[in-house]
């Protein structure tokens, strides 16, 4: 067993700055629902309150998914990878993931070149935030 | 519309040295199955291709996934998020995404601070490598 192997813990010490990358798939469709940053103590917030906590690189500060929004994520899993530097939290999202009012931030399908629109709105953003 | 969403491309500049995260989710179970990194020329490689190519950090090139192992990965469908800096892959995956064996990366699930392992190995990594 070497020394990664012998942590249970995200390996934060190996990401930029600190900061690992974080799916949020929804539980029941298993959609990606977006993507996002989680250092140690989003991470610990996290398993702590059962909802999912960010860290915002724009704000620079922890990002309390749906804070503003209401827009929360309850975790119901959370799993690492074989490296142990990306976490994936299997979640029961309240309204929509994205900032843009969609389910999920995967919304635009590629295609030739070009980015198709492929879902419909849940909510209208203004009414949001 | 500002100069982001007239671009029908992922936005490689504002990755961390041109890389952006990728997801290869497999097409049928809606399994995240890894991530890894993507360039601009992996993007291309890719779709050009019609399989996931990504750039290896350590190794600094190209990586065509499977190469060596044989465990390529056929490209469904690809998506943008909402910000145009993550990558979505619907893949049909050959054999095990994981190096290790697993079909998925996330086979350890995280539960009271310990890891747990929660999937069979498909193939010895012994066998692949």
């Amino acid at each position: 067993m070497n020394s990664l192997e012998s942590s249970n813990q995200p390996a934060f010490q190996r990401g930029v700055d600190g900061l690992l990358v974080a799916i949020a798939q929804d539980a029941s469709t298993k959609s990606v629902l977006m993507v996002a940053w989680m250092n140690a103590e989003a991470f610990q917030e996290t398993i702590e309150t059962g909802f999912a906590t960010y860290y915002s690189r724009s704000r620079k500060r922890l990002w309390r998914k749906g804070e503003e929004s209401g827009h929360r994520q309850q975790v119901v899993d959370v799993f690492l990878d074989c490296d142990q530097d990306t976490i994936l939290l299997s979640v029961n999202q309240t309204g929509a993931a994205c900032h843009e009012g969609y389910a999920s931030c995967f919304f635009r399908k590629y295609e030739e070149g070009t980015l198709k629109v492929i879902a419909e709105r849940l909510v209208d953003p203004k009414d949001v935030y």
